[in-house]
C-alpha cells in the first residue's frame, strides 16, 4: 500500500491547518468517506470541488489537475496487512458467502454496486466501548438476461 | 468457494421447507446474517440454537454436533471471483485506506473489531432502483500500549 | 478450471441430441451465450426457462433446481491456461488501460457493468480468414459522489 | 500498473492541447483505441505514425524512437484492481468458458486471435442509461494438425 | 500436473501393445508429438483419426467421444516442478526477451503463433552425448493496426 | 520485465549504429540469439569477445566488467505478460507433458539440458505466411543412478 | 521487508548513543517490544511519548510528526525469509490449529486480541543453552451473536 | 486447512469420553499444547504414549502407527483464513522486525528455535475481560562460523 | 505435499518388514536416498532393480510398472512447510547467492547438475549433539556459447 | 533477487584487488562461503573480522557497520529464477521428502539445523567432466516433547 505522493501532500498540508474530514465535509458538501477516498486518488472531483478543497487546505491550485483526473483505482496489496483494513478483509472471507445468500434471497440474481455506492462511518457511543458503525449503500444491480 | 457438505444439506432442508432466513430469524431470535453464517459453519450455536434450527429444517439431531463446534473459518479463495462477493474486495481495495484515516481520525488508533461485530442488511426501496443497505457495527479496540 | 458435473450431463445430453447453442436460442429465447452460461451455473434461469431446457434436453426434472439456483460465479484459475480463453486475458493486459482512458473519456468516472450487460459472438466471414466478433454492451454506471 | 513515464507526458500534452482520442483519430487515421494503446507504449507506430502524432501534440521528435519501438506488452498486475478494468477480468473470469464453447461449435477447434485483432467502443444512447459497447473482431485461427 | 483419466487409460493400452509414439505416427499419420497431445487432451481428433488411435490401441469406441472434444487446455501448474518440463520454463525466463527482439528484428511487431504451430523433437546422435532437438514453427502473426 | 540499464544503453547504441544482431553475428562469430542473451546480461562473454562487441557497438571499455560477469539470469515475471514471450509459456502448459513422453520414450529417464544448449531462429518464408522456425537443442543428461 | 527511513534513521541514532531497548524501557516507561515498534513505526506514540524518545536519540522534533501518526502496518512479505521471523511463521503452520483448540476448549469461540495485546521477551538462562521466552498475552474476544 | 482423517477421529472420540486437552495433559504426562499438536499430526508419540492416548480416547490400537508416525509438517494455507489463528499471522507481521531487533540484542545473531521448543496456553482471569497467555520458550541458536 | 498411493504402500510394507532404507540399500546396490526417491516416484528403476525391491518389500509384481515409469517430478508446494525440508529452503534462500558466487569463482559460469548428481547424508556423531551430513555431488555444466 | 549496494561495493573491491574467495579465507580465517555470504550480508562479523576484510579489499572502515549488524536475511525471490540457484530448489522438491525419510530412519523426529551450520564447496576433478560438491553439515535437532 503505497501511498501517492500527491496524498501524503494533501494529508500534510490538512493536518497542518488543522482540519478533520468531518471539517472539510461541511467546506465540500461531501461525506467524509468520499472525501477521504479523494485525498487517496479513488474519487474524482469536479474543477469546483477541487478548487474550494485547495483553497480550504491552503495549496497552491497545480493540484486541480490530479484531483479531476481519472486515475487507476485500487491500494493493494492483494491480501492487506494493516489490520484495521484487514479486518473487512477477514469479514468478506467470513461472511462473504452468508451475505450473498441473504442478499439474493431479498432481491434475487445480481450484485450490489460498488460505483452507485455511498460509504458511511459513525461512532456509536456504547458504555462497554465505543462502536464503529460501517453503512454502506449501493444499488442492487439484477442480472440481465438477454 | 467450496461449500460444506452440511451447508448443502442445510440449505436443501431449508428451500424444501420453504423458509426464507428472515423465517428463520423470528424463530431462532437472531439475525438472518448471523443463521446464514451459521449454515456455512461460520458462527457456533449453543445446544438449544441448534436444537431449534434443526427442528425448523425438519432434520435429525445428528446435524447438532456440527453447528455447535469451532471449525476452522473463512471461505477463500484469496481474491473472490463470485461477483456479489468481489464488489466487497473491491470496497477494501478502493476505500479501504480512506476509512482507516476516517476511523483513526474519530476514535485514535486502534481497529473496528471483526469479533464483537454485528452485519445487518436491509432493502431500501428507491424509484430508480432498490438498494442493498449492508450495516456494520463493530466495537472499536484501542491498541494497547505496555 | 473444474466444471462442475451438472454442466457435464447437460453438455453430454445437449451432444446426443445434435443441438447447438444457436438452436437452443430459438427454443429458449435467449442468446446462446447466456445459455451456454447457465449450462455453467453462471446464469440463472427462472422456472419456465429451465423447464424449457430440460425438455428440449430430454433431461428430467431433477435438474430445474440447480438452474435455477444462484450459485458462486467465477471459473478460475487466477490466469487462464485455456489459450482461447488466455486471449481475453491478454486483451484485458495489453488494452485495459488504454480502454479505460477511452471509455472514461467518452463517458466520465464510471465503468461498464459486467451485470447490466450483453455478450454475442458473430462469425464474421472473410476470404483472408473468418474472424470471431465479440460484442460486449453494459450500462454505464458513474460513479455516485455523496 | 505503473504507468511509464513517456505515457504520462504523452497524456499530459494531450490534455493541454485539448484533444480527445477520438480528435487523434481523425489526425492519425487509425482507431482511438489502437491510439490509446500507442500512448501506452503497448502498439508501435511507423516512422510517419509516430511523427503525425508528436507535431498534433506539439511534442519535439525525441518521442518518436519510442513510440516506433517494440516493447514489452502487459500493464499488469495480475489480477487488475482498478473496477473499470477488473469488469473485463471478472467477464473472462464468469463468461470464458461459455464464451469458448460457443466460438468453438460455430469454429472448430481454434481460438480469436489477439494479434490480428481489433478493438472499438462506441457509446450506445439509452433512455435508461447509456451503454458501453466494445466490439472485438479478431480473426479465428484453427489449430493445426501436423 | 493431475493426469486425466482418460489420458492414463490410453497410455496404459499403448504400453501393453508395445507401441510407442512413432508408431502410432505411421498409423495415424500425424506427428508423434501431435498424438502425445491428442493423449492428454490437449488437441483434438477428427472421428476418423479417433477411430484408428482406438483400434490401434485395442480399446472400444466410448474413447472416442473425449479425443475429438475440445477440452480445457493447459496442464499446470504455474511454474512447473518437473525438471525435463521446467527446463522450458527457464529456457523462457533466460532466452525470452533475446527471442523476442531477435524475432522482431526480422519481422517486425507481432508474434509466433502457438496455434498455427508444429513442434518436433528428433534425436541427434553425437559422440559427446546425444542431444534432443526440438523444432518449433509458428506462422508469423503481425499486429494489426485498426 | 524490468530491463537492465547496460541493456538499453546496449541497445541504444546498437541502433544508432544501424546494426542488427544479424550484423553482430558476423563480428563476434556466435549467433544472434547468444547475443541478444548477452544484451540482456543472460550469458557472459569472453574479455575478447566483451572488447569486440564494445568496439562494434561504438562503447567504451567500461562496459567491458558487465559483460564479462556472471549476473543472476532470469527477467521474470513468473507468467510472463508479453504476447510474444507468452506464446513460449503457452507451449510449455499445452505440450510440456506431451514432449516429456515423447522425449524419454526416446532416449530414457533424464531431461534435454538448458546449459550445454543452443537456440536458434530462422525466417521461413511462406506464400501463406511466413513461418518463424525455432530450432533448440539441448545436450541430453540421463537421469545418475548412485 | 523494507525498512523505512524513519527507522534507519532512529536504529542509527540509538547506536551512536549506544543504547539498548531495555535502556530506552526506563526511559520511556514502556515495554522494549513496544519501543521496537514505535522505531518500526508499527505502533504510534503520544506526543510526550515522542518527545521523549526523540531527546532521548538526539535527534531534533521533526521526528516527533511521523511517530504520532497512525501508519500502514504490516511489513511483509507474505511469507518471511529471515530465519529468526520465520520461526513464528512456521509456529503458526505447525501448532496454529492445535492452539486455537485448546484456546477454545478454554474459552468457547472466539480469538485471542491482537490489539488489545502485550508480548515480551525474556531471556532464560540454561545451562544446555539459553532459552529466548516469548510472552502473548491478548483479551479474549468472544464472537458476538446477534 | 483440511484436516487429516485421523484427527477427526481422534476428535470425535474425545469429544464422546467427555476430555478436555487439559484432562489428557494428566494421562499423558504432557503438555495439553502438544497434545493438541499429537492430534492434528504435528507431533510424534513413542509407542507408550500413543497406546496410553488410544486407550483414554477408547480406541483400537489401529491408531498407534499414524501417531509414532513423522507425517509432513504444516497445515497451511499460505496465509491463513480463519480469524483465530491470523492473529498469530498478524503478529508475525507487525511485530516480526522489533521482534528480531530485541532478541538479537540480548542474545547476539541467531534465533529463536521452534524445535527445541514448547508452547503453553493460559488462562489470565481479568475483570475487564479475560486474557490468553501465551508462552513460548525456545532455546536461542546462534549462527555459527565456519 | 500429497504422497502417492503407491508410496504409501511401499513405505507401509518396509515398515511391516522392519527394514530400513539401510538394509534396501545392501539388496539393490544403491544409495539409500536413491532408494527413498524411487519409493517417492522420483527416481526410476530397471525392472530387475523394480523386482528386486518388490521382493524385498513381500509384494506382487503390479508395482513395477509404476516403479519403472517416468512420472512428473517435483513434490511440491511452492514453499514447503514441513521444517525439516523448509531448511534446505531456507539455505538456498540465505546462501543461494553466496554458493553461486563460489561455485562460478572455482568452475566459470555454469551450473551444478541436479541431474548427473548423487545425494548422500551420513551420521556425524558429537559430543555437543549428532550432526546431519548431506553431501551433494553434481557435474559441473559449463554454459555453451554458439 | 535485488542485491545490496554494499554487496556490489565489496564484490567490486574485491575483483579490483584481484582476490578470490579463497584468498580471503586465508585472510579471515573462515570458510569462503561463510565469506561470500558475509559479502550477501547474510552472515554477521566480529568487529575484529570486519576490519580485516576491509583492510583486505582496500576499502575505509565505513563498511564495517553494516558488516556488523543483524540484517534481515534471505535473498528472494519466491522461486529462484537463476537456472544455478535454481538447481537447488528443484533438489529441495525432487528430494526433498526422501531426505526427510532417511534422516528421520537415522535420528528420529528432528530437523538438521541451518543455524548451527555449515556449508562447503569442493571441486572434484573427473576425466568425464569435474563435479561441484556440495557439503552441508547442520546439528540434528529432535523436537522437544513437552
Amino acid at each position: 500500500m503505497s501511498i501517492p505522493q500527491v496524498t501524503q501532500k494533501l494529508l500534510a498540508a490538512k493536518k497542518e491547518k488543522g482540519l478533520s474530514f468531518a471539517d472539510l465535509e461541511k467546506i465540500l458538501n461531501h461525506d467524509e468517506i468520499w472525501i477521504a477516498a479523494l485525498f487517496y486518488l479513488q474519487a474524482t472531483a469536479s474543477e469546483e470541488e477541487a478548487k474550494l478543497l485547495v483553497e480550504a487546505l491552503g495549496l497552491d491550485t497545480s493540484y486541480i489537475q490530479e484531483l479531476t483526473a481519472y486515475p487507476v483505482k485500487g491500494l493493494g496489496p492483494v491480501v492487506p496487512t494493516d489490520p484495521l483494513i484487514y479486518r473487512f478483509y477477514e469479514i468478506m472471507q467470513v461472511y462473504g458467502l452468508p451475505l450473498k445468500d441473504v442478499i439474493q434471497e431479498k432481491f434475487g440474481d445480481g450484485i450490489m454496486s460498488a460505483i452507485d455506492f455511498t460509504l458511511d462511518v459513525e461512532k456509536e457511543e456504547d458504555p462497554k466501548g465505543d462502536r464503529v458503525k460501517v453503512i454502506m449503500s449501493g444499488k442492487f444491480l439484477p442480472y440481465k438476461k438477454w
